[in-house]
């Protein structure tokens, strides 16, 4: 088999991890997520994305009650809100994608730096709701939350499997010429 | 200033890359780039997205007609049109997210093993007729295509430079706390 380079290998490596075990996570480590998420491309370079980054227990706490996986985001050392800023938005489905490539970007990066992370999407049922608590301005809509730590004991078990199961290229290419 | 590792330096370093120079991309090639692309995450784990993959000249003739980047997509050895296949969609915006990430991922490869690539989305205009000219089924809706090939002189300047200009965290982070 062939051996895959670095980036190939996070690709294929990364795992949604949500299990965490209580160990800090610095502001620069942070930092250093959000701008791999910022150099994600976007349509006309309108880079639509916009940040709360979310450490204080009692905020989790509340950002908790919001989704069904609330055990982890309690757990989380940071958890990261993505918002689609709507005032930049020059096309729904390209601001879209870009915010997909932006939030990929951030989730190869905490796993490329043996962290772990997990898209949390299920919240956006209560996009609202997050959005008040977090006192996101007009025209910012939830997107995804990212919770982040060092994995926990038994988050090490998904990182050492093979991952979910993907579709096979034969059945994803219906075309080659 | 802090060295990034290998996955983080690849999201940075990665261009748009618009020129490329006439060279082979093998087969074996072109499937690591799909694969890359099919691990990205998805809600339910649904891989909502379907590739197509153009070599053929008069093929690509026929795309560069739909698109203001012409000369990209003939110059290019490989197109990789990127579909939402909405038969398997359960949430437009999460899709389309999904895409996005997977878009990334094959981005970042095809930049990691030094080859170029550009996502092109301007083409999204003829949606409708590159559907139509790949023989794309229904309820498949063009996302984007991937032109991408060996650079050509003219790129290499870009991907020794800054890029284009990032939004600065401050910009970009509403909330810490």
């Amino acid at each position: 088999m062939r051996k895959r380079n670095p980036v190939a290998e996070a690709i294929r490596t990364r795992r949604s991890i949500r299990q965490f075990r209580n160990a800090a996570v610095s502001d620069d480590t942070v930092n250093e997520i959000l701008e791999a998420g910022s150099w994600a491309p976007s349509g006309k370079n309108n880079q639509p994305w916009k940040f709360a980054v979310i450490r204080d227990a009692d905020l989790k706490g509340a950002l908790a009650t919001m989704t069904h996986y609330h055990a982890t985001v309690r757990q989380a050392s940071v958890c990261i809100a993505v918002f689609l800023d709507t005032s930049r938005s020059y096309d729904r489905t390209k601001d879209v994608q870009a915010v997909g490539a932006c939030l990929q970007n951030m989730l190869l990066t905490i796993h490329s730096m043996g962290l772990g992370g997990v898209w949390l999407g299920e919240i956006l049922k209560n996009k609202e709701k997050v959005a008040n608590l977090l006192g996101a301005g007009t025209g910012l809509e939830l997107m995804a939350v990212i919770a982040m730590g060092r994995p926990g004991e038994k988050a090490m078990h998904f990182l050492a499997g093979e991952g979910p199961v993907r579709k096979r290229l034969e059945d994803l290419v219906f075309l080659r010429k």
